[in-house]
């Protein structure tokens, strides 16, 4: 791989989930592929998993990162092709991009949608600007529309889980069900995003996305996938349940609130004792009810805890790949 | 030990206070202990000495030190059991700490208490959340009641100071005055809770506590100290002053003003010519006076030193009891 | 050396200059040099380029390196002596200070001017304080009016672009010309003042400055520089061209407004194919024009890469000068 902004090709995501399974099992094997590389990862927005676990993961890859808060430090970035900088931003990106990638060896980003103008957030422009003016690999800790470093752990998490109850799975694909949750705010459609592309890319199993009507995900994403609009339905002999919320996108960033869409023990027990997964941070009794989420079908731990693993086989690709 | 948030046995006040002495010799002679480790240093409130000692304590072992200022980064957390997260909380620490237990091999917290609500401070909840949620050793690097990382640093630099003048001990116990001093805004009681429990459990020297009636620190830390209203009274032949604002307990929170505590060198004249000693930071003319702190008695940058070899001490202590 | 927080003597500048060559064809020639040795970069003001810029240089050094940004901790210093401290401060430099040379060997400091009081700010207590009291060697990562390791670094980029073209200058001296730009607020006068003290002290070349009437900068600085009020007059035939705001200085911090000083291609066409420099953050057609900041004259990105070098000659210097 060059660039970790979206879904790779199958070939790739099957050599990613291969080293992570290898990175867990012995984290410090790779330990001189990153010796005297540099990764920076540029904040845009704020992290706790995404940060600790890319920093972890350079840090076995023997990677120096050093972590730039930029949304803390005031250092607004100009993205506009021939802007008058007369305004808040400080520097263009076509300025700070190069001599970030003439510091680093490779880039990571985060960096938020706005939720305000759909086509802004589709073209990604931040993301692209990095990858266009920096002139070295970059990988995205979430951008506008996608967040793939998530998608590899939750693939990663599936098969694992699979594994560890193998005779389960002996007779049938797995059913995934990416299930709506309702929150406080308008969220991003990142990660149901790229937990779709992931899965609809990988094709082994039975994926289905369920949510309220008005909620569709951007077809781009989605394209492929199983729509159920009634929940119970769709959670009917699921294997895997995905809670997530997110906004309209047709109604673009409009917040939509719908409790009745909040899972409980009961509600799941039309599911195959489904395991339940979430990308964290969560708000609990909100998002999830804590009977479900304190449940020994709970993989949100383990989840996050692979983070670590994903992030090492994404960097070791990309350092394996440009030497 | 596994945790280190509050007084160990007399028997292992020795051993951190004998290793203390060791790293300060020889700073490096632990360089492989912690070997791909990781130590998590989480700031709920701001840091400079704590954090930096404890950056470089670790580093000394061979650790990996990551600094997380969570209270920068809008992560707030949620500690209610049970709690419907519909407001500003936006993970709960059932769920953070889990993962940071996972990241870490050691986790430190800072973090103050609103003294607002006596009960609600004096659970300690939030530093007793991380020791039920994270899996790992906590290190309290101050919390709502305490800061024994402090106190270690406090009682190595007395004995430090006691042997560098060893003749004037050999006939008599050292006198240690804790006086309470002025300050313009509510202050927590840690460091004084603290001091004194150490001090208590210690018990090789004459320890005072002197303050301004109906500033009585809770009584749960400084049960069989002596307590003496008149600071002049207090103050007399000490070799040892401890000066620390704080503000009342009994009514939780309110800040006292009393100007008159302020300590000057006339003032000090009914010591033993006393080593003036204070955590820093302090707030000049205020909690003391310039000639004080100026004078050759003061320890107080000898103890800012010392608090790398403390830590050290806690940290190598915890890595060998959790191989 | 012992501390760099002004340009150094002529012979240092050759070292320098010397050592950055070296160290930009094998940067981990001394990766020995700064072993089990700590540099802390204090920050009271933000910074990109130089932050990174010196903790990669600390890095190929072999030192650890930890970053304080205090501007965002709420540090705030007291520098005033004898100063009652029942203000914003809430610690003296007195105090903080010493502890830093203890945890430290080399301390860096970021520091801007508050462009409200002159004598204030040409006094430069905040750096001066610090090596009073840090007792350890201190170098500027830009203070209230000078900044040297930038101009350390344009003077080695100007030496560089030199020899990658040196048939032109095998008969003349290199014209190098330092030139207001617009700005939209009051702006210090660091990289001006420093940029012209070390034209000065190196004097190799035939240094002019160039600014509207009202703008000149201090004479501490300048004196003993061609200044020339017309712009035009001041480009002809120049080599290399500087561009920089700057506010007034004998109106004491006053933002002047002229657009007119805006350089675009057609007003460098009088220069000899100028190279094009800066020191980034830029605010883009406001101080410079893209059609400039873009044309393959632009030495920005190569200018911005050889902080690295500057600041890894400057600290190898200072391990060297005090082992």
């Amino acid at each position: 791989m060059e660039h970790f902004v979206k879904v790779p090709t199958q070939h790739i995501i099957e050599d990613l989930v291969s080293a992570a399974f290898n990175y867990k099992k012995n984290p410090l094997i790779d330990k001189e592929l990153g010796k005297n590389k540099r990764i920076g990862l540029i904040f845009l927005n704020p992290s706790l998993r995404t940060r600790l676990s890319t920093q972890i993961a350079a840090s076995n890859l023997g990677m120096e990162a050093i972590v730039l808060n930029m949304d803390k430090d005031g250092w607004a970035l100009e993205f506009k092709d021939g802007a008058i900088m007369n305004g808040n931003t400080i520097e263009h990106i076509k300025d700070a991009a190069p001599i970030l990638g003439n510091y680093f060896d490779i880039l990571c980003i985060r960096s938020f949608p706005q939720l305000k103008d759909m086509i802004e957030d589709n073209s990604e422009y931040i993301i692209n600007s990095f990858i266009r003016y920096a002139g070295i690999p970059i990988i995205s800790l979430e951008s506008a529309t996608l967040h793939p470093l998530q998608s590899l752990t939750d693939l990663f998490t599936i098969k694992e889980s699979i594994q560890q109850n193998s005779k389960s799975f002996t007779h049938k694909k797995a059913k995934i069900v990416l299930s709506w949750a309702p929150h406080i705010k308008a969220i991003p459609h990142c990660v149901a995003n790229s937990f779709s592309q992931w899965m609809l890319m990988n094709n082994e199993y039975d994926f289905v996305i369920t949510h309220p009507k008005g909620l569709e995900l951007s077809s781009i994403f989605t394209k492929g996938a199983t729509i159920i609009y009634n929940q119970q339905e769709a959670l009917h002999s699921a294997d895997f349940v995905y809670l997530k919320n997110w906004s309209s996108f047709n109604e673009y960033g409009k917040m939509i609130d719908d409790n009745s869409w909040l899972l409980t023990n009961e509600s799941l027990k039309i599911t195959n004792q489904a395991k339940i997964m979430h990308c964290l941070p969560m708000r609990r009794n909100i998002e999830i009810c804590d009977e479900v989420i304190d449940s020994p079908n709970s993989l949100v731990q383990q989840q996050a805890a692979n983070r670590v693993w994903a992030a090492q086989a994404v960097i070791a690709n990309i350092l394996k790949n440009n030497p």
